[in-house]
């Protein structure tokens, strides 16, 4: 099977370099010191049994974290990170994740509890490994990585030659020649991202086989890994003898099922190995690859891209492996992971040859000149094995004192990286803050998720047969259509409000400057708000709140707010607070206050040290990727702050309270406080049923309210309604400012999915 | 009860001249001749058990015409031209609506159906009016003005005065006030507005009390009109002696119903008189006015608004009429409406002295200077009586050659103009077609409907209970709000299609020039189109159909649509016709195809002239507030003239079919041509399953088909879906350039009211 002439005739450089990735990794939890922990999967992780992304592996203990199929290796890089993300999140406060594949400080083998998942099937199977291999080596843990070529190749291939006359044989024939010369070259992959060259002593029950001082770069990879007994052995020369070699092992009870065959290479896409036969090979799973502690996920970007390349390098090429070529593979590569990862490795001149021709593959499918460089820095490993990664980690170990000290040092690291910025994805940072914490929920709650769409925040989730779509965090087909249609036009909404009997304030809308002036006298003495009929960002709004008192001072704020907008409205004022209940259902579960950008004076800092102070605080940043602004001193806030008699470097006095701005935006520095606790039950219900009436299943209800503690009257005294939002905002709830957190996405997740066990 | 000082002290001018009004309307169905029909109530209209704008008064030929209450007379007065122009266009071809009180070519009395109304006591009531006053007398037809103060200045004026201790009282005070005055001065009215000089000989049985060429002011305000005999006087001094007066009359059998007491004001609001000393009187009917011959819908705005300062003026003046001078007003009406309405009125000084009094009212309320210019246009009809209504029908009557010959000829002038602008309701031509379309419908089949915001195209739909809301013709809470964000995203749209197993073209997005160039090999030879991600207008699109073969007409094309969006995308171009398919609920209403702008030759004329001569169809002009656009001979139209080697002044030859554009848009000039019936039906099924797809109720889909005959087979080539669109456009199939028109609004009502009998 010939590809190499058939890729450079046809132009298919670009379609060759596509493909799908998944990559699952496998790790222990572990207390701050390192030792493995003897507590159960986290029950914040939803269910087993349905879980795409948070799964446990061997044991209870041994989390593995399953990213879904990405067309690039950047998305698969970020779901992974985002994975660990939520997981590090969700950690019980002295739990952490060790990155190196062997564990360290391994319980008694007896307290070790295999993983507790549904099926009883799955855990009896388990107790088997136990049985035959023992529960250490079953501890071990590492990368799979998942690649399929893209079947637009495939089919373009399959018609380019003329050696197949099925497409399904030709796949799976393109298919083994991948897994047969990796196996024969995987060597290569090994000397230079092997990272296991050393375990503590207690890992060997019959005491360790490493000598004093000595490394080797792949203790996962040698006879004392994870490994089948020797004498199981199958053929790769093509599918019809490898379903006869597996199932012979299986049939003989040498393997319990066709899974506990460990090839660095399995055929994916079939439950059982004979129905390839008839649906051809999907994709291979390759689980060579030790965790890179270096890295918080377990693997680096650049490693991922450069097994890529090896992985289409091992197509490119014109031979293909036969059996002997598998066996020498196989070989090869136990005496690589025995080596000296400091030293060279024996086949380096095999290895450079190798790596030359990637490097002249990379050039001739256009695979650009980072690909190149990824190569050439790994061939420059082969002259210099200190720059290998197993090197780099023995140098750690020794700097660290140890190999479990090494891992928890780091696991700390992460954890607290990941604590950090709590509220992110840090991968999906371009997305809204809130539909960020939508997919947290839903990556930890085990939804299946598709991101259709990043710049627009749509996203696809998926339990059993049930789909649902989300747009910004919030916008769903529990909403119907007409609600938002009504809540955009607040002429609309006060009408259908007063209908339903709410207390709306009065507001008549004109289309001209001399009409509204001519109806001076409707509003004259009246507290009024005068306002362009559409504009969310407090522009072109006047509020005599003593009552308006002559026809110049109305027509100058009629003539301000006509700027924004083609018509305006006259409304009555309220006096009173304003609060933000956010609603969902039949239920208030949020209810804000929003006070304007401000500080509280200490005697002894300025004004500015007061607002830098201030602003240092984690929540506040930029304000469109993080929950809170940090306070500006630009004009407006220096013309606030000269209404109150002071500048920037005035010392207000101890407990003295500053005003930066009028307004009570959170987009302006504001501070957001949860009152859900403190707030009157009545209003929560008025806020129910305001969002009722509008049609609408999540609701921002804005209602202006003198005392919160009084129970509501019907009166525009007691309380009115000024706004309701579709769409509302979640962060300003999920990160407040100061009081409880309410995590709104999740109720979101529960009103799509009720079903879903969490 | 003097309220002229407490509305001048306390400025409530404007509040004065705030009030909701309505108009009932009666008129008859006529033959072409203008004679009376006697066929039943068009079965068009729905039920009249419910019909809230359309019913029949007595007889079934007598058509009831109510607009809902409005806060101005020219909301109130659109409402009326509305309805009218419903009717109009609803009735069978050979009916009109007789223009004039008095019924012309009655048939023989006993041919005359009383109204069957679905509440026998209601057919009942009608039989015994027969008893009482022959039918004739009740075929008279007339416009009921009902007007209701604002409870605000009501309030006010409560709150302002202390001669009345209880709200309601001093409201029936009020409006007692205004009757009182109304009847005392109401023949005023008559003089000025009287359109009822004559009739034909047959209307009265034992022959016209009318000398020969004798010309009244108003026989429908004579005693040979519609009124009670002489002995039944009610009292409106006060509601006790209303309530004990009426019900006299009531018990001892001289009326069968309160309703028969048939005065020119009624006191509104209650079911029985007795009510009004609960609740008071909420509003006054004026049941004075004749039909106004000169206007399509009875009445001209201009006169309803100097009825509603004649109304004001009641309540200004310091004085109140009592019994007696109710008693001289009635007797003065039926002697002016026995004088000749070409000479002057005997009271005509009264009647100065009141149009004098009535603008300097005016003034001095602000009501401005067109209302004061009504007043004094009046005022001049004292002096020169040939000004008044009656005077000018007469001489209309007299030129016609009869009264039955006049009418008919309005009658058929009135219905042609309806017809003429069949597309649209011209009193709200303000709005959206596909609007109007529906707001036709809904008033037809007889829901109450309240235009919530006319710019944005928002109506509230109520039958019983059932409340819904419409936006733009067709966006409701049958759709779910996921619905249109998905359709509004194209890629969201084409990968939940692709899932649910659809034909949708392969596309790939770009955020670069570079990116998109360097995937070049991907679409060589292929037939794409490369078009920005969010556009509606059509620019920034190329196509290359014959498939794309050099890269740098791809990068050139690349380029266009990044100028209007940075998102891209190059997509499968599908060879076929494009046609779009209205899907409503689990059905395909209508298929339409849209053909570019073109003309064909017939041998003699220029392009231009073929041009201005397509463009002269009715339904072609600016395309806004028409369904379809007049072709333009500009630019491009010029260069795809060149293209054909033609001009605008080459004379194609005959059936030489001409390409003004390339484009299919209808708003570029192009024809829209029904083909639901010609359209296999594999395609209409294919459209309901995408709308399903997409979770919609309302989807308007984009199918690419090459031959609609053949059955849809599963493959690109057979047929694909480019687009689903929310809110799709309906008056390109309401009203088609060619082909059969669907009614498209009318499945709408019929979907958001499935409880409506039509």
């Amino acid at each position: 099977m010939k590809l190499q002439q058939i890729i450079k005739n046809n132009r298919l450089g670009l379609l060759f370099q596509q493909g799908t990735f998944g990559i699952e990794k496998e790790s222990q939890r572990v207390h701050q010191d390192g030792s493995v922990v003897t507590t159960a999967h986290p029950k914040a992780f939803g269910n087993r049994s349905f879980h795409p992304y948070i799964q446990t592996d061997f044991a209870e203990s041994q989390l593995e974290l399953i990213t879904p199929p990405n067309k690039t290796l950047e998305d698969t890089m970020r779901w992974l990170q985002t994975i660990h993300e939520v997981v590090l999140r969700s950690l019980p406060g002295d739990e952490y994740i060790f990155p190196m594949s062997m564990p360290a400080g391994l319980p008694p083998e007896n307290e070790i509890k295999v993983a507790q998942l549904d099926n009883p099937e799955d855990v009896a199977y388990r107790e088997h490994l136990v049985e035959s291999y023992g529960a250490y080596k079953q501890m071990v843990s590492g990368i799979h990585y998942n690649f399929q070529f893209s079947p637009e190749l495939i089919d373009t291939l399959f018609a380019a030659q003329n050696e197949y006359q099925s497409a399904v044989e030709f796949q799976n024939a393109l298919y083994l020649k991948l897994a047969k010369n990796f196996l024969r070259y995987q060597w290569v992959l090994l000397y230079l991202l092997a990272a296991t060259p050393t375990v503590d002593a207690n890992y060997f029950k019959d005491g360790s086989p490493l000598k004093p001082n000595q490394y080797v770069r792949s203790l996962r990879s040698s006879q004392y890994g994870y490994v089948n007994a020797p004498e199981i052995k199958v053929s790769f020369d093509s599918i019809p003898q490898y379903v006869e070699t597996l199932e012979h092992w299986v049939n003989s009870g040498k393997l319990i099922a066709e899974k506990e065959f460990y090839s660095n290479v399995r055929l994916r896409g079939a439950k059982k190995a004979r129905e390839f036969l008839e649906t051809g090979i999907q994709y291979l799973e390759f689980r060579l690859f030790d965790l890179n502690p270096f890295e918080p996920n377990g693997i680096a970007l650049d490693d991922a891209k450069f097994i890529h390349y090896f992985i289409m390098l091992m197509i490119w090429i014109d031979e293909t492996a036969d059996g002997d070529g598998v066996e020498i593979g196989k070989a090869r590569l136990a005496e690589v992971a025995w080596e000296d990862p400091r030293q060279p490795t024996q086949y380096a001149i095999e290895g450079e040859m190798l790596l030359s021709e990637m490097i002249n593959m990379l050039e001739m499918i256009g695979a650009g000149e980072s690909a190149v460089e990824i190569a050439e820095d790994k061939l420059a490993m082969f002259a210099e094995p200190q720059l290998t990664l197993g090197a780099r980690v023995v140098d750690e170990i020794e700097k660290a004192g140890g190999y479990q000290a090494f891992g928890a040092n780091l696991a700390r690291v992460y954890k607290q990286n990941a604590l950090d910025t709590f509220y992110m994805l840090t991968a999906f940072n371009n997305m809204e803050l809130s539909t960020q914490a939508l997919m947290f929920d839903v990556i930890q709650k085990g939804l299946k998720m598709e991101i259709l769409d990043e710049n627009d925040q749509f996203l696809r989730l998926q339990f059993g047969d049930h789909v649902e779509y989300v747009k910004n965090g919030n916008m769903t087909s529990y909403d119907s259509y007409i609600s938002p249609l009504i809540m955009e036009n607040k002429v609309v909404t006060k009408k259908v409000l007063a209908e339903a009997g709410f207390n709306v304030p009065q507001s008549r809308e004109f289309t001209s400057l001399e009409q509204a002036v001519a109806n001076y006298a409707l509003f004259e003495g009246k507290a009024v708000v005068i306002k362009p009929k559409s504009t969310n960002f407090g522009l072109g709004i006047t509020i005599f709140q003593q009552g308006v008192t002559n026809r110049e001072d109305f027509a100058k704020a009629v003539e301000i707010a006509f700027r924004e907008d083609k018509e305006i409205m006259v409304e009555d004022y309220l006096v009173g607070t304003e609060y933000r209940f956010f609603v969902l259902g039949d239920q208030t579960l949020a209810v804000l206050l929003r006070v304007p950008a401000n500080v509280t004076g200490d005697g002894k800092s300025t004004v500015a040290e007061l607002v830098a102070a201030k602003n240092a605080h984690p929540l506040r940043g930029d304000g469109s990727r993080t929950p809170l602004k940090k306070i500006a001193l630009g004009d407006i806030e220096q013309l606030q702050l000269k209404e109150q008699g002071l500048t920037v470097d005035s010392v207000p006095a101890d407990g003295q309270l500053v005003q930066l701005r009028a307004n009570s935006n959170i987009s302006t520095g504001g501070d957001s406080i949860d009152m859900t606790d403190e707030m009157h039950d009545s209003y929560k219900q008025l806020a129910v049923g305001i969002t009722k009436a509008m049609g609408a299943a999540v609701c921002g209800v804005d209602l202006i309210i003198p005392d919160l503690k009084k129970p509501a009257e019907n009166s525009l005294s007691s309380w009115g309604v000024i706004e309701a939002n579709f769409n509302p905002m979640m962060m300003m709830h999920i990160f407040p400012y100061a009081g409880k957190s309410r995590r709104l996405t999740l109720d979101v997740v529960k009103m799509l999915f009720p079903e879903l066990p969490v």
